[in-house]
């Protein structure tokens, strides 16, 4: 087979690029090692930035996102038992909009299928070829059978675990990495959200969110070390521990129920340099991975998209190499600086036992500080909302 | 000798208190352990506030500081190899203004001369008795003469070292500190200044600050390894360590001369809790300390004179003991921000060998954020020249 680009991973970023490139007359193949049940059962955050609402409509699969989604002008902190409200909208001139990250892989899907997309699943064994030629390729089996693809670029959107950031030279990149000490434990319940926002708590005991996929739909989460296991957590315990770090006005609203997802996710800050070798491209989780404390996961995958797309589209449509020269430093220079508020938010909102009680004190002062200063809630709101493209 | 108020420390948060003190019609004695000449030998920063100078105004201390300081408008930060500049009177709606402690210290020694204050000089054993009971006194020797002083308050603005804070029993006090691994090596030089204003320079070799205290008197900084010795520095090697840590343009501009002082400070970042007890207070950096990279240490001693002299005026001229009572937390209230602020601006501009790779791109991402953002510009720019009192 031969398509001009091939791209690995089947989640939003690949479906997108392939999308957007589409759009623009370039065809490409998805190679997606997973079943699309398995793709569409993952649970993932969703609130959007501005850029990547816009991409996603530019892409032509907003339609039901700008029926159903809901923007969200703010959102709380909790701290010392009180909400402190962090005006979006005032600070920043517009607010996110929450959508989760499986209805966005869902239109893609249904995008892709109307315009007849190749998206192959369960490709297993996916390797790439030739990527530092001028003629790469992709190998892989669909059951037995062994398939090959000639492109002229290969796209890696199969995120952190993937065989494409794995398939350059370790020689080539440069990787940066920060662990955090802890965990987030998710409960996902059929509950209505406590509050029509979102909350962060940051609290002696630890951090803890109150998030909502829907009106009836909760997403909760606390910090946990990083060595517990989700079995470990009863749903009272859970309950209670959460309830527990939110202010008393909070906590008394809280509407518990069973759990119906529960598991413990680490926090990572991650960065690989460059996003290219040769004719592979990288883009998303893939070359980088910020903790979730921002919401800055999903968004940089758009920007890495945008960025990419537009590249492709130049060289296919003008000859110009120059975005795709300038890709990697481009989206790079974008990712750290998501980076950066990812570690700083999550910095201000744990638990550090390392950092002892001067680190918490400074936490304490700069949640006092942020909240009686209009420029650092701008900071703050401007790096929510998204810096530009 | 009986007099109201009992101070320890003839620094300038000691003197300044006398000072206001003595404007609203209250007596007090100031007891320094050291000598006139050498509290005036001491080579201090003095970058001042706005709330600072007013407060020095208000003491009617200000002549000398208004006809002859300098007003900085702004201050460049060196990062790249490029000079970034912070427009402060554009971001905070005014400047900072620069002029020696040494030069403060001694328009306060020359207003209590001429008020006829008490200044008692080398005041030895300094001891406080009863500050837990209504009747607090001071005792030490002067030579070989015993002395004493009853009063109803002691203040102790004694510094770090000094007896005052170790006069309260270790049960009744919370300590907070961070101590950073490197320290400040500082040249004095009678040579012009590189740049009409300071330079804070971010490097990956380390620190360097390039400072005045005139038009023809220059003080520079360079970050050092905590266990250097001065004695390890000549002047070659600290001017061309310093040169190499500046962007090309100003290495290239930079005078060099034989130094006139040389030594090395540790960086370090110390809060005790509470401020008070009984009727001892502490002011100034008996009760804390900041690293120098944000220029703190002077303006949180001024602006705990303020609301310490206020207090003691409301009670002697109204009877009133709220503002005593409410002292200590509003003292750490302005203090716990300052220290974050000296703490963000140490973590910004200094090597830290310990947070590695991703550490370093941490500060280079705010950097480059910073440069490009309004809002971040405004809350370096709000905190430098000094938040409200």
């Amino acid at each position: 087979m031969r398509m001009p680009v091939g791209i690995i991973g089947g989640g939003p970023s690949g479906l997108l690029l392939a999308q957007l490139l589409h759009r623009a007359g370039i065809e490409s193949v998805v190679l997606e090692r997973r079943s699309r049940a398995h793709v569409l059962g993952r649970i993932r955050a969703g609130v959007l930035e501005h850029g990547a609402v816009e991409l996603l409509r530019e892409a032509g699969v907003a339609g039901r996102l700008d029926r159903e989604a809901e923007v969200h002008h703010g959102f709380s902190i909790a701290h010392r038992d009180a909400l402190h409200r962090v005006d979006l909208a005032a600070s920043a001139g517009h607010g996110v909009t929450l959508y989760g990250q499986t209805e966005v892989t869902r239109d893609l899907y249904d995008a892709r299928d109307a315009a007849g997309g190749t998206v192959i699943h369960d490709a297993e064994d996916v390797t790439i070829h030739g990527a530092d030629t001028d003629a790469p390729g992709l190998t892989w089996r669909e059951g037995d059978e062994p398939r090959r693809l000639d492109c002229d670029f290969v796209v890696g959107c199969d995120g952190f675990h993937g065989v494409s950031r794995r398939s350059i030279p370790a020689a080539r990149l440069t990787e940066f990495e920060r662990v955090y000490p802890f965990g987030w434990l998710g409960v996902l319940s059929r509950t209505p959200p406590v509050a029509e926002e979102l909350i962060y708590a940051r609290h002696a005991d630890g951090f803890a969110l109150c998030s909502m996929r829907s009106r009836s739909l909760s997403r909760y989460y606390v910090q946990v070390p990083l060595d517990d296991r989700a079995d470990d957590w009863s749903d009272d315990r859970f309950w209670s521990t959460l309830r527990a770090r939110l202010p008393r006005e909070v906590a008394d609203a809280l509407v518990t129920g069973p759990s119906i997802e529960k598991s413990i996710a680490p926090l990572r800050s991650y960065v690989a340099e460059p996003m290219r070798w040769g004719r592979l491209f990288l883009a998303g989780d893939a070359a980088h991975i910020v903790p979730p404390t921002g919401a800055k996961g999903l968004n940089l995958a758009a920007s890495d998209v945008r960025y990419l797309s537009d590249a492709l589209i130049g060289f296919y449509r003008e000859g110009d190499e120059r975005g795709l020269a300038a890709y990697s430093e481009r989206a790079l220079a974008r990712v750290w600086k998501a980076e950066r508020f990812s570690w700083w938010m999550t910095s201000l909102l744990h638990r550090f036992p390392e950092t002892g009680p001067f680190g918490a004190r400074m936490q304490e002062a700069e949640l006092d500080y942020l909240f009686t200063s209009a420029a650092a809630q701008a900071v703050l709101a401007e790096n929510y909302v998204g810096l530009p493209y």
